[in-house]
């Protein structure tokens, strides 16, 4: 039978990204496309101890419906994340949500009609595009440089765009770039969200992760005026399987999020939110972090010494400071899915750079992750791929 | 400051149901209004065993990123469940989301454009309405009575709204009303759908506590056109803390969910996923939910026995076979709100019946839930009620 979907329904043909995990995950594959945690530093045994204390102290709580706002004792917890990220705030301003990906969905759906712009990085976080693009947005992507969004192109974008309701921003450790804003730019575009009012969706899932460089204030700590919306999430420091993430804003315009999240799914899960915060209060999670971001720095270093020897000339890519992330930037690639296709042929996987871009993709970029490969795989998924982009690279242009 | 909502966000004023919720959330309050469970009978032990045995046997992939779709042994788990409603199937048609709510979520989403019609249950479940109306839903209400909705006024609706893109029914134990479509309704509806290409979402939570009567087959099961779209829950068997319910509709239909899905949260809880299956695995789920039913059967005799004792001649209710809330009719009434503060000066809360109808809600109609209340607080509880009853309907209509 045929079916009458809404406008909002993307064609499955479309679903490139679904297509390269799926190649991706072929055990054959050296994958660096995915963006995934290291599953062997899981707090397994932490995470065990809490949930045989919740279950034992507060057994049918945890069990039970909850409130859309969500758990209490998690709240809590973030608000102590957000005092590294200089946000100095409480409870009423936090809500739970189902994951980073929830609270982008939510922003979305509450700010989002037919027609409306999101202004994004160029390139930007690829999910967060979809999300959007089913809410009828129209995308304005701002050039980037290795300091992060540009604010003239910024400014430009709000001037031209009186129909711009969104400014959605990974200001440290960009996904797919692994930049970070400067300070300078962070205050700029504070002032800018408040000059064209235009609200600013600050979307920080990596900042924890930093092995160089110093801690930056979020926008959040930065904006008076109430235009910055924060997110953050346990899917980095903690574990992405327990889908929490949390959304600050003020208690008004939580008010709202609460209500459209009881539509979306009632509240997050009471257990997992039980657990996660037993076990936040029963360990230090900066030591966590700490294995987490020696772990992630070694694999960046090694990716980034193989490809500095192995990669062809003219080949760049960032150099971040923390996260999970590098871009690769090659010269002369028409089409990023050749580079795609040249790549699997051998074994490696990386997602080429088009579905990241709101709008004008620019070819011959691609992403690669390297906090889920082990070492050993990573110098050899490196040699495969510079062997691929020597093939691609000394191609003449097929169009 | 102003915030410049999508048509999408509801005012916060609007949001009667948590008003009530909140009111009932008063520890001095009998509420006989929420929807929660009885829980003293959930299976902590059983849930702290599983989570011990995920954690020790599969603890990283737990904690780990998953599919869209689900853990496939907890969608395994869901197959078997689906044989009891008669739908026999494969693991290919079913997706996991957050909970039923996120069912219903994804579906509106799918299906409604701004101005299509939703015809349902008149009432029908509350946040349904929310959900559908949040994507631009016209509500057509179908007339109801002790064997459910009634075909010749369910045609009625088919026929003269061309924009009807879904039918959302709960046809075993409705909520709010208890009552259960009758086999012969059931097989009209399914031919009706395919008759009007209309699809069906089939929600079905409560089909497993039944104490009287013999088991009817889903929707779903009569389908032979594909129109069809069964949702089923964890939360009334097993623990509504953990958000799990499912789609089950044809591959084709279930790739799209699963993209929305993917949009909406990337994925279920993979630990609360892991741990259900693994309880369903080592426990007998037949026989816990036998002492569900038989507790929520001794409650609601309770309650009628005391309704039919204490409360004034005239008022009718509902008298259901299973699931978990009964429906109250006072003659009289032409503000449900006034019964409700009534009731609430006497420390006892129940859901007038207005946000429980797409459009039209008909007076002196309310919910009472019998399942979270414990045996002595019922019939206190619907003494209280009585003496509010008294008083509203004595008194001489204000308008």
């Amino acid at each position: 039978m045929t079916y009458k979907f809404s406008k909002r329904v993307p064609d499955p043909k479309n679903d490139a990204v679904g297509d390269i995990l799926k190649a991706a995950a072929d055990p054959k594959v050296t994958s660096f496309a995915g963006g995934l945690p290291a599953p062997e530093l899981f707090p397994v045994q932490g995470v065990k101890a809490a949930a045989d204390k919740v279950l034992d102290e507060k057994g049918p709580a945890a069990l039970q419906y909850g409130s859309a706002q969500g758990v209490p004792e998690l709240r809590n917890v973030v608000l102590k994340r957000l005092e590294v990220e200089g946000i100095h705030t409480t409870a009423d301003h936090v809500m739970i949500a189902t994951g980073s990906q929830q609270s982008i969905d939510l922003t979305g759906k509450m700010f989002l009609d037919e027609g409306d712009v999101v202004i994004v990085e160029k390139p930007t976080y690829l999910t967060a595009v979809d999300v959007f693009r089913s809410y009828g947005a129209r995308f304005v992507g701002v050039d980037m440089d290795e300091d992060g969004m540009k604010m003239d192109s910024l400014e430009e974008a709000l001037k031209n765009n009186p129909r711009a309701r969104l400014i959605y921003t990974v200001p440290t450790f960009q996904n797919p770039t692994g930049r970070t804003m400067t300070l300078e730019r962070r205050k700029k575009l504070v002032e800018l969200a408040d000059k064209y009012d235009v609200m600013v969706l600050e979307d920080n899932p990596y900042g924890a992760i930093r092995w160089e460089g110093e801690n930056l204030p979020s926008l959040k700590s930065l904006d008076k005026t109430g235009h910055v919306i924060y997110m953050g999430t346990m899917s980095k420091i903690f574990s992405p399987g327990l889908r929490l993430g949390w959304v600050v804003a003020e208690p008004k315009l939580l008010k709202r999020y609460t209500m459209m999240k009881q539509s979306a799914d009632l509240h997050t899960d009471s257990f997992s939110q039980y657990v996660c915060a037993q076990y936040f209060t029963d360990n230090d999670i900066n030591d966590h972090i700490k294995k987490i971001t020696a772990l992630y720095h070694k694999r960046e270093q090694l990716m980034m010494s193989a490809i500095d020897k192995y990669f062809p000339k003219g080949v760049q890519h960032s150099n971040p400071e923390g996260g999970m992330f590098l871009w690769v930037m090659v010269p002369g690639v028409k089409d990023s899915k050749e580079l795609f296709n040249a790549a699997l042929k051998r074994n490696v996987a990386v997602v080429p750079g088009d579905p990241f871009y709101g709008s004008d993709p620019v070819p011959g970029t691609f992403r690669m992750n390297y906090s889920n490969t082990p070492e050993d795989g990573i110098v050899d998924g490196v040699k495969q791929l510079a062997a691929a982009l020597d093939e691609v690279m000394s191609e003449p242009a097929t169009k």
